[in-house]
């Protein structure tokens, strides 16, 4: 383990939150804030250690624990917290949160001086009805807030801050892409790891268990919760989706799908890889395995291509629409894509069908996303579908990941 | 670190949630529901990775990612899970949430149907103004709740979950304590090591560095955001409370306080330990920092012996009201302690003071808390505190932690 990751025992302790990562993020919803006609934005901080934290504070704030506080952004580029006495610290070491108020047992008291300061027309508070990401206010913190400005004309100033957080979480940060490639390294390295070890006799519970103790060796985390991180799919018994590792044994003739990512340095990767496992006397791929996943291939490129900026995030989908009919295979009526950072659904934008009922955008540089999806099932062999992440640029993408153009073969 | 923690690479995957664990809280949630008078409890589902999730849903279902869906449970111990069709796997996989709902792009529809089935007269849901672990459900998912029960007579049948996430959270089952009592072990394996390290001429980042290598050593967490765990009070001049580690230099003659605790297996820790640095010539301890030692000592050790069941929340800080004045040091007017558990602040109850306006309770068998609080300065010597960590049986308490009865010296 030592010589696999030797900043486990030695050197600085890494965190998610570096200042310089934070301070982008900063720049961005400042910028951003302005766009929108935002005057205030107001983000309550949190305990990050089981839930409960704002999606959006980590992101802003570093992953750092202070319960009962306010954090106050203006579009003037203005960072104020508002915090308790024992707490007074904590914002400073961020180096961007230098402004900070004692809320001496009054934090409303506090905040409504503060936002009478500011005299904002638009105050945007974290609440969607959408996009989870976004919905990082709680209930309870809504009441307490209507009653903090209850009586002044600013209880009537909240909006909500989806679009903001759909685009500041949306734009990637160089230093956030940077993380991102460095997890899907890492994804690559482990599923190279499993090539190795994938054989007949196998069940998926076994394939499950040596994928996570690499991803732990490496002193890294799962991209998604570890009971179903990576998903292994057996041949055509197993269900494709969200599911935990089986004790389906990997026979002989049959496909194994794994999704899978890893987390590194607080940013996800999620890709898709495929094997085929050759039957005795068998030297190659049979035809109907080859030619469905050639056509997916071929699916899953004609998404990447159609993800350039300022184009719908439906369309993607659109675009491939029609492909696995033309092949002889059954339609794909689902999304696409999803955008991918901190966490693997990473909120909007999301590449989904024109018709989901869920409210589109426009493809913007910087955005990160998966494309994936056309899983088809071929009778009697198994699941086939691929995953790739994709950067979109000033003027269309690039593929992160290391495209697989041939069935792997065990 | 093979030899320190195999289970890194070998043996089963830990998880935090085993059925046997969540089998305990949920059967505890329904003798609750049924002492409370409720008839149904809805959670929502989330995605756990960055934030946005109930701090109650891991404690039911587990740290697995499910978004968009509800947990549905009745006082007769009905649990249904109404979630999406690439996650009808996950829920049968806790071995406990084996009856599935396919929402099929209607999870409102199938929700209102649901509550139409159960016919409940009070609906609880998870929010609350006054504790942040009875409080996660965000505000776009009351509004989603809302609009789901709209035009029935159900929607104004919700009301607050706050007293029974406080009961189900603060009631212990024997297989959290044992969590606790190992994360208490290994805190105090820490600070043994610690203590071996600490010398004269170390700076408080050096001494925290040093803690969070030994964490990470042995495959663990810490117990609180890791910008500040430890928190390492060098002498008069760093200031107490929640502070990110500093370069001041620890002199002879001067105390060192260590405040921290590691999470094992989901369960926290939350310890203080006391070290005095000895001037040239030295022999002991000065009198002065042994009698504020042995002062404060006596203060945690009289909020121990006052927390036992039956007991409102505010008689621990009570009971050592008038100890420091006594012995001639500035009062302390804020809490002495608070549950432990999942979190290191974890929900009410909570030790406060009678007259701080956060909602009381009664102290109950089950309960783990901390004692602590009391700690003052000595001019040109430093900081001196102490916290232990009590788990409330039947009859009175036990102490889980080692307690510090002589000023360590280095």
């Amino acid at each position: 383990v030592k010589g696999a990751n030797p900043m486990i025992e030695t050197g600085p302790i890494p965190t998610v939150d570096e200042p310089t990562l934070i301070k982008g993020k900063i720049e961005q919803a400042t910028q951003i804030m302005n766009e929108l006609d935002l005057d205030l934005w107001l983000t309550f901080t949190s305990e990050i250690g089981d839930g409960g934290a704002d999606p959006v504070y980590p992101m802003i704030f570093g992953e750092r624990d202070v319960p009962g506080g306010v954090l106050v952004m203006s579009r003037a580029g203005d960072r104020v917290s508002i915090v308790g006495g024992l707490d007074v610290a904590v914002p400073p070491a961020t180096g961007i949160w230098t402004d900070v108020i004692n809320s001496a047992g009054d934090p409303a008291g506090c905040l409504a001086t503060l936002v009478r300061r500011f005299d904002p027309g638009r105050i945007a508070i974290n609440y969607s009805l959408t996009d989870r990401k976004a919905d990082g206010l709680s209930h309870g913190q809504f009441l307490w807030l209507q009653s903090a400005l209850a009586g002044t004309r600013y209880a009537a100033a909240l909006v909500s801050a989806e679009e903001l957080i759909r685009r500041l979480r949306g734009r990637k940060s160089p230093e956030e892409v940077g993380r991102i490639r460095e997890a899907v390294r890492q994804t690559e390295s482990i599923f190279a790891e499993l090539g190795r070890f994938i054989r007949a006799g196998r069940t998926g519970r076994e394939m499950y268990d040596f994928t996570l103790r690499e991803v732990r060796r490496r002193g890294l985390e799962t991209a998604w919760s570890v009971d179903h991180c990576p998903i292994v799919t057996v041949g055509p018994v197993a269900p494709i989706g969200h599911t935990p590792p089986g004790t389906t044994v990997l026979q002989p003739g049959w496909t194994l799908q794994v999704d899978f990512g890893v987390k590194v340095n607080g940013f996800c990767a999620d890709m898709q890889r495929m094997w085929y496992c050759r039957a005795p006397g068998e030297t190659g791929v049979p035809a109907e395995v080859e030619r469905l996943f050639r056509t997916v291939r071929r699916g899953v490129d004609v998404v990447i291509e159609n993800i350039r900026p300022g184009v719908p995030t439906w369309h993607p989908a659109e675009a491939v629409r029609g492909l696995l009919p033309e092949a002889g295979y059954p339609e794909f009526t689902y999304g696409v894509g999803h955008s991918l950072g901190r966490a693997t659904h990473d909120g909007a934008p999301n590449l989904g069908t024109k018709d989901d009922g869920r409210p589109s955008g426009t493809i913007e540089p910087g955005n990160v996303l998966t494309a994936e999806g056309l899983e088809t099932l071929l009778e009697g062999r198994g699941w086939i579908s691929l995953e790739d992440d994709v950067l979109v640029t000033a003027t269309g993408n690039e593929v992160l990941s290391t495209q697989q153009r041939e069935m792997m073969v065990v």
